[in-house]
């Protein structure tokens, strides 16, 4: 397992907040991520190298979050033969409204796997999932991971409990 | 390679000349198919079945498409530790943007890896880039494949030559 | 009147500061409500259970609010005869609208009652007035309801009074 | 049985087309129908007069279907005890999105029971089941209907088995 | 010119400090106002009685500020032969495209003068505008009112020379 | 009565199917009109003496269609002092949502009256409710003009009879 | 005035027809144009070369037309100093609000000087505009064309004549 | 390079705060400014002035910031043969989604260059793009920002070499 590598990009250091939940499910399945601000715009020939070595260099899943005109995704997509799994952060603006059409609306060929604005813990469990079907220990992680949040959930209702 | 299979599920067959790009290109790949019209709303029980059953019977990425309060791959997600792909059918009122919103805006925890309204073509795409992560033959033909949509898209330039 | 229950049912307990009006409806008629957190992205099978019993177990009518991908009225109403009131829950990126869509806009043969975004309140009222049809005692009530905020907004009118 | 009445009210003769989904399926489940053509902006009056006598006619439920600036359900659950449900119908130039916010966006107190855009067939599924609670007759109804439906929806497999 | 006045109506109470501003113009110009919580939901009665008498009472034109669902303008509308000017006001979940689609988006025959979401003060001024086509004094006092916002416009270029 | 006369301004040749609606009715009501193409882009100096003038030159009411960045009506209502009735012409990409959004949006101090999309009828009928407030003729046929919709609206409720 | 290139980009031959008329604006103010199909997602290192060079290469400006996750015109400007004009197409799904948000939206330090949906007239006119700053010639052009349009504009009045 | 100036106009002082990065760059560049406030509906005869006489006036390209029915980009643009650029300001109640449609929907014939909502300092990096195609110092000083912002980019990578 000690191969596997979930690359995690983001546009800009202030989405560091949004996608640090990427890098804590990474963690705490145990897989290494290499996290990286690269952008699209301001870096373009940094993330072209990045995108077209990624899956030499070691990386399974790519993760990238952007907002407002987002084509961090994107772009990687363009280079990469990896699944890229594209997270629309939320804008001042529009909300993500206009991240969410920025990375979803792939043109036929080059496909963004999209998850909800701000959803970079899902974009993770993602990761997990498509690591998972080739790697018993991590889909049996997803498993458990599964088991825990509806065992969480159920033990919520205690609070209807401890009313009456 | 004989057992990697692609679960095609539909809610309804109105869907299904949509989601036949996500069946073609599956062939094309050479990879197994199990297509099924399932609904969240009128088959559950078979859904649940189904979804829970998947990883066990040889599928190892589901594809789900479905319109308007979009539920199945959702729905779907929440049973399986597969990684779910979800393509927003357009509808008649409003034009797949309800089928987006209900397909990618998950809860924490439960990923639907969302593409383009009417991409079921990416999504298969992205089911062949996932299987390809363990799979370098099939890692290989995306490969090619992004070389011939490249060198389809150069050519069309030949029309500005033409003209001279 | 002692056999009529409102089944009251929310994705999360982060849904419970809005849910709760609906709750207070239910008291101020003196109707019973059974209150649960189910989720059906993270307990589906809890939901399933719950829904497919629901109208054998003394429920006339179940409210069920979610956000985001919001999926639980509509399954819900997948498995049950009964009638299902949906309350989107207002969500931090899109407002509710996606909850909105997500509810409102069930596939034929399925229906969801929805009402506005974040209106549990309604949603009781709805639910008394559905009783009401078969049970005069509630009716009567809503025809009181009716009145009493007819008076109140009359009354609001004294500010201006006052103000001369 | 012979008391329950289902209104169907439209605010225009151009709804017909849609509403009639509304009017066969109360056909098919054996319940009157009272049809209307009532305007809230033409025909104010006649509208109040009907709406606050309905209940004491025998109606049980009132369907409403009104595009644009949709105030006709809204008008009538302003005037009456029963429970209302609303039809947003698609619009030419906003799709019925602004049919649906004039009819789910209801303040408190007054709640609409909102369906689908054009989903007719849906508000009278859902007069079904809100009658079925005290009506076993149609509650068994409702239940075959789901069995049907779900068995057609089965069914349609069957054009997967034929291409083989 | 004594008997000029404008009717200013609103839903709730809490539309009272966006409808403030009609209020505070009306003043400035010598206009009477007579301002009512009416709503056409929880007192439709009162709302009808008021809008069929409005004309008749010595109202020229009527401002109707409403939320949401804003039916009020075009139930008033339905009414009364005199303009009415509809204000949506702003909503917390949909920041008022709910009230603006609501009010706006009236059907043939009867119309509402449409201001801009919460734009209570412009309503006013179009009032004015109205009542100075046949009111020499209204109408010069309406081209002063535009030469003092123009003057005031200008002269906050004076924050550039300052700085200089 | 002769003095009355209605300005009905178009920013193109293309807006007059639909603004013809508006004409139609201030013949119907015995109004004079005077029917303009003048583009706020194109011909901004037409449109600039044309507002200017246009109270001088004994028109009451400007009527004014535009579509896109439809910045006529508020162009026209920078100059006037009389009021500007704002049609929104609907769009072949935003379905007229443009056009709306650059009608009604307008700043403090600068109304303009706007109605439903494509709504020229309703602008012209408004503009019959505003010049019936100090002419009674015209108010009288405004109140005519509502009795033959009432009466219309009715009569369709025989299609339902001739069904029997 | 000879060393003058627009170059004009489209990610698809499908833009063509909406594109043309940037060529056919360039061809009447006699400016050369470099029309390519290169796409930022199927031919992404074609791009960045094109980009990279396009300004010693002769080129001043660049439009850019593109559908969907439209990331053709930000790429682009990432790698260049020329302005970059960006055309959002028109899509089928969601209208081309899709493609304005990906290109409008850009970050800070990279713009798009993005016109109309489908506005690739006024793409072109915007280039000669921006070329007409430093070149009396296409300024003169662009006086010119300004005035024919708005005599086209006027003689469309003579529609009004006619009908007398 | 003494001839080059740009003219940045707002519609109000309440824009002054986002307008300001545009003049920030214009100094940084070197590049004489000219600020005004001039509104296209309070003052639009002072904005005719202006627009009709900038480019004689030693401007070269015009920014102009808008919110609401944001008319002022366009009418400014119906006036110069100079390049406008639109900067959308975000607005209390549609977030600023009315200023881009307002700005970017421009009709044929007369473009404005629209950037992203509250863009205003893309707008002045346009202009310096804009006005680098004839001066050499300009286009470098470009090229050294992207420079700089690259490096900037590059930097916020040591976060995470810290961490370690």
């Amino acid at each position: 397992m000690e191969k596997i590598k979930v690359g995690i990009i983001m546009g800009s250091d202030s989405d560091l907040p949004i996608m640090n939940a990427a890098i804590d499910i990474c963690k705490e399945f145990g897989i290494e991520t290499e996290v990286k601000i690269i952008s699209a715009h301001r870096t373009p020939d940094d993330l072209a190298l990045y995108a077209k070595t990624a899956h030499i260099c070691g990386v399974s899943v790519i993760i990238a979050g952007a907002g407002g005109a987002a084509h961090l995704p994107g772009v990687i997509a363009a280079y990469t033969p990896l699944p890229v799994i594209g997270v629309p952060i939320q804008t001042k603006t529009l909300n993500g409204l206009d991240s969410l059409f920025s990375i979803v609306q792939m043109p036929s060929g080059v496909p963004v796997a999209t998850v909800a604005i701000n959803g970079a813990k899902n974009a993770a469990l993602l990761a997990m999932q498509i690591i998972g079907i080739s790697n018993k220990k991590i889909q049996d992680k997803f498993v458990d991971y599964k088991k825990t949040i509806a065992e969480e959930s159920r033990n919520k209702n205690q609070i209807f409990d401890k009313k009456k």
